[in-house]
C-alpha cells in the first residue's frame, strides 16, 4: 500500500498525482498545457507532472505538485480543470476556480458496478427503443479499489472503506477512523473544521453507522454504537442528518442541545430548521426502506436541507452523503429493495448534481466503499435479466413477508403485494416456507423475484470487486482512471484551502 | 438505442461527441482549449461541443463535430489529445498526431470488472506490503454497456457484441456483422481497407471464433463456421493469427495461398514469416489453455508478429487482438484457467502498449465484450478471496480431471497437480465424483478450488454487468467516461483517414 506522511495529510497541500493512473495523467497535462499560457510558474509545474509519469508504482512517484502554491495566487489560472462536467454555458472555459470552495462526498454503501448496470436497466423505458442514461452513466471518471489493511486481507467492511475515504489511510476492518494500532487518524471533516469550513452528514442509516462514523468519529469498532454517537459531540459537525435515535441518550441530546444544536426527529420539523446546527434523527435505527415509504425522497430531501443549511458559511463546506442502505438490501440479496434505494441514491445525486451546476464552486465526488452480495444481472445459465416485475412490487419482501404471516388470506394477498399473479409452483414453495416462519418466507419471496428477474448473488456479505467513482465540478478531473480508496481521499484533502500558518 | 446514418458511419468523418459521456465532455473541452489557441476554426467546434453538452441523450444531440476538417489541414493542431497516456518525455505536450496512423482493439472476452479486479489480486506479490498496479489500472480510462438489440434482451452474446464493436451498430445475439434483418453491416475493418490501411486479428480462439467472424466476415449465425471461414477469404485480411485448423477446408486453404497468402501451422513457422499476408492456424480449435501451455506467451508472440507485419504499411492498420479464452474458463466457472487467461491477455497488452509508447502514432483501446460467469471475488458471507493458492495449481483442472480419472493413484496425482496437500473431506468429495465419471470430477475439483480462494459464480453464461475501458495513444480521450458499446466502434471509425473522395 500507498504510504504517506501523516504531515502531508495534515497540510492538506499535496496533489498527489503518483496515484492518479496514468490513463487520467495526459488530460491533466492537457488541462495544464492550457495553464502553461499564462504562468511560468505553472509550467514548472507541468514539468513535474510529466516526469512523474515515468512511473507509475505509487509508492515509486515522490514528485508531488503543490497545488496551492499556483492556485491559491492567481484564481483564474486553473492548474485543474476550470470546468465542470455539468453542462453549463457560462462555466465553458475561462472562469470558476482552480479549487472548490465546497466538496460533497457521496458513497453508494454497497454499490458495486452491477448495481449501477442493474439500475439503468431497472429505469429503461418499455416505451422507447433507446435506453436511457443514468446520472451514474453521465457523471463515471473513473474506478477504486477497495482493499483494507493486509491484516484484513482483499475483501474491505465498511468501516474500513469509509476509513480510507475520510482519512486516507488503509486500516482494519471494523475501525473507525483508527489506524491498525488503533491510534485516531485525521478525517477530511477535522481538517476541514480546523480551516474554517462547515461539514455534515446526511445518511439513511443510523447517523452512527460505519460509513458516517468514520468521517465524525475515532472509535475501534464500529460496533460501539453509543461511544461513537457521544464522540460525534467532539466533531462540532455543523448538519447530522439520518437515522438513529435510540443511540442518543436523553443527556447526549441536552449536550448537543445546550451546546446550540437543534435537535428534530420529524421531517416536518425540517422546514422549520433555517440555519445550522442541527441533528436530526427520524428513525430509531434506519430510515424506512425507500420501496416501503409513501412519503418517500427522504435522503434527497435530507441532502437538499444540508446544502442549504452549509452553503451558509463563506469559507464553504464539506458535505458526506451516503446511500446506506442498499448495502443492507445487498446484504440481504434482496434486489426489489436494492433498486428502491438505488433510486433515491440517485434523486439525492441529482440534487447535488443540481447544486454543482448552479454554483461552478463545488466538487462532487461519488463512490460505493466496496461491492455487497455478488450481484449479477443475469445468472442460472440464462442470458436475461427482467427488471420489468420490479417496478410492480409495491412493498418490501421483508414487509411482505411479515403481511403474509399475519393473515390466513396470504394467496391473495402475496398478489396484492408482489404486483402478479404466483404459479402453481410458486404458491407451493411460499406455502411450505410460511410454515416455517417469517424468515424462511422472507428468503422464499427473494427466490421468487430472483428467479422471475434472473438475478444472481454469491454471498450475504461484501466482495473485493472494484467500485466506480463518479464527478464534477471543479478538480473533478483529479478522479479520472483507476485509483484507490485512500487516493480519493487525499485528493479531496489537497483541494481545501490552505491551513493557516 | 443511437441511430446512426449507415452514410455517416461509411465516411467515417464523423467524431460523435454526444455519446460520450458528460463527464468526460469537460476533458475534450480542456484539449479544445489548448487548441482553440490556433485556429478560428476549431474554436467552432467547442462551441458546437459546448452546446451539445447541453443535452445528454445520445439521440438527441445532432451537433457531431468533423474532425478531419480540423485535423488533417494541420497536423501540429490537436483535435484530441496530442499525448498518449504511456510515459514518454518526448511526447509531451506539442508533438504527436491528431489522429492515430495505426488502431488496436483488444478485445478480453467476457473480462467483466471482477476479473480484472481478481487480476490484481492474483498477481499481486506477497513478499511486498503494496498491491502492485496491472496493466488494467494503468490503461482504465471507462465504462461501456454492452446491451444487445431489444430483440435479445439486455443480455449480449459475444457475437452481438463484437458485431458493435466492430461496426456500431446493435443486432441480434448470434449475429456476425448483420443487423436484425440479416442485412450485412459494414465493418471498420472494411472502412480500413477501403482507405489503403492493412488489417487483421490475432486471438486464441479458432480464429473465425465469434469475436474475430465480426470484425471479417458476415453471417446470420455465429455457429456457421466453414461458412465464416469461407468469408474470411474475401475480407483481405493482412493477418489471420489463432486457432481453427479444422475448419479451413484444403480447398479453401489453396485459395488462400493461391491470393498470395502464407499459410502456416507451427509456431516455429512464425519467424519465417517477414512480411503479410499470413493464415496462421495454431491448434485444430482453440489453442491451448495458458495454464497448461509449457511454451507459453502465445497470444502476446501472435500479437507482436502481428505488429511487425501490419506497421509495414505505411498507411497504417487496424488490428482486432481477442483474449478469447477468458470468457471459456468463465463458462465453465473456471478462476484458475481464467487467471492464467487473464495473464496472457494483460501480456499482449503490454506488448501493444510498449508499440503504442514508442511510436506516438498507434491508439489502443481494450474492453471486454461482456461479462462471463457471474464471477465474484470473495463469496459464501465470508469476507475473504484467497488466490494464493491459482499459483501453485501446475495445469488446468480439466487436464486435472483427466489425468485423475486416468490413474488408479489418483489422490497422489491430485495433491502433485493442484499444488496442495487435499483435505480428507476434499478427497471424498473427489472420490465420489471420480466414480461418476471425467465431468463430474472435473466439476467438483473446481467446486473445491472455488471453496480455498472463496470464488462465486452465478451462471456458466454471461451477465449483463457493464465492462470497462482502457485506451492510450492519441484519441485515447474519446473513450473516457461511460459510453455504450457501438460508441466504442464509432469513435474509432471517425479516426480513420477521409474517405477518398
Amino acid at each position: 500500500m500507498t504510504i504517506r506522511t501523516t504531515l502531508s495529510l495534515m497540510l492538506g497541500m499535496t496533489l498527489c498525482f503518483s496515484s492518479v493512473s496514468m490513463a487520467s495523467q495526459p488530460l491533466a497535462e492537457a488541462n495544464m498545457l492550457a495553464a502553461t499560457k499564462q504562468t511560468n510558474q505553472v509550467q514548472v509545474q507541468v514539468s513535474s507532472v510529466s516526469d512523474t509519469t515515468v512511473s507509475s508504482a505509487p509508492s515509486t512517484a515522490p514528485q508531488a505538485t503543490n497545488s496551492d502554491t499556483a492556485s491559491s495566487k492567481d484564481s483564474s489560472t486553473p492548474i485543474v480543470a476550470p470546468i465542470t462536467n455539468i453542462p453549463n454555458k457560462k462555466a465553458k472555459q475561462t472562469s470558476g476556480p482552480a479549487k472548490p470552495k465546497n466538496m460533497i462526498i457521496m458513497i453508494g454503501d454497497g454499490m458495486g458496478p452491477a448495481y449501477t448496470t442493474a439500475y439503468r436497466y431497472f429505469k429503461d423505458n418499455p416505451e422507447t427503443q433507446e435506453i436511457e442514461q443514468t446520472v451514474f452513466d453521465r457523471l463515471l471518471v473513473g474506478m477504486s479499489s477497495t482493499y483494507p489493511a493486509p491484516v484484513s486481507g482483499y475483501v474491505t467492511d465498511s468501516a474500513a472503506s469509509a476509513t480510507a475515504l475520510a482519512t486516507g489511510f488503509k486500516t482494519y476492518n471494523g475501525a473507525i477512523a483508527v489506524d491498525e494500532n488503533k491510534r485516531p487518524l485525521t478525517t477530511i471533516m477535522e481538517m476541514a473544521k480546523k480551516r474554517g469550513l462547515s461539514t455534515g452528514v446526511a445518511v439513511s442509516s443510523q447517523v452512527n453507522h460505519a460509513t458516517p462514523a468514520a468521517f465524525l468519529a475515532h472509535n475501534e469498532h464500529r460496533r460501539n454504537y453509543v461511544e461513537i454517537a457521544e464522540d460525534y459531540f467532539n466533531s462540532d459537525a455543523d448538519v447530522i442528518l439520518g437515522g438513529g435515535q435510540k443511540y442518543f441518550s436523553e443527556a447526549l441530546l441536552k449536550q448537543f442541545t445546550d451546546k446550540g444544536y437543534q435537535h428534530i426527529t420529524e421531517f416536518a420539523q425540517l422546514d422549520s430548521i433555517t440555519e445550522p446546527k442541527v441533528l436530526g434523527l427520524f428513525a430509531d435505527v434506519q430510515l424506512p426502506w425507500v420501496i416501503d415509504d409513501k412519503q418517500g425522497h427522504k435522503l434527497s430531501t435530507l441532502t437538499q436541507k444540508a446544502l442549504d443549511l452549509l452553503s451558509q458559511n463563506e469559507q464553504g463546506f464539506v458535505l458526506m452523503v451516503e446511500g446506506s442502505l442498499i448495502d443492507w438490501a445487498g446484504h440481504s440479496n434482496d434486489i426489489a429493495t436494492a433498486m428502491g434505494e438505488m433510486d433515491e441514491f440517485a434523486n439525492a445525486i441529482e440534487v447535488v448534481e443540481q447544486f454543482v451546476r448552479e454554483r461552478q464552486d463545488t466538487l462532487m465526488v461519488v463512490t460505493a466503499d466496496h461491492n455487497t452480495g455478488g450481484l449479477s444481472i443475469g445468472a442460472n445459465n440464462e442470458y436475461a435479466w427482467e427488471p420489468a416485475i420490479l417496478h410492480q412490487i409495491t412493498a418490501s419482501p421483508e414487509m411482505i413477508s411479515k403481511a403474509l404471516i399475519a393473515t390466513d388470506e396470504w394467496q391473495k394477498r402475496f398478489n396484492e403485494l408482489i404486483g402478479f399473479e404466483a404459479t402453481d409452483e410458486e404458491i407451493a414453495k411460499l406455502s411450505a416456507a410460511r410454515m416455517q416462519g417469517q424468515k424462511q418466507l422472507f428468503t422464499t419471496i427473494l427466490s421468487v423475484i430472483d428467479l422471475r428477474t434472473n438475478t444472481g448473488w454469491t454471498s450475504l456479505g461484501h466482495t473485493a470487486d472494484d467500485v466506480q467513482v463518479f464527478a464534477a465540478g471543479p478538480g473533478a478531473i483529479l478522479f479520472s482512471g483507476h485509483q484507490d480508496n485512500i487516493d480519493i481521499a487525499t485528493k479531496m484533502m489537497s483541494l481545501l484551502p490552505k491551513a493557516a500558518r
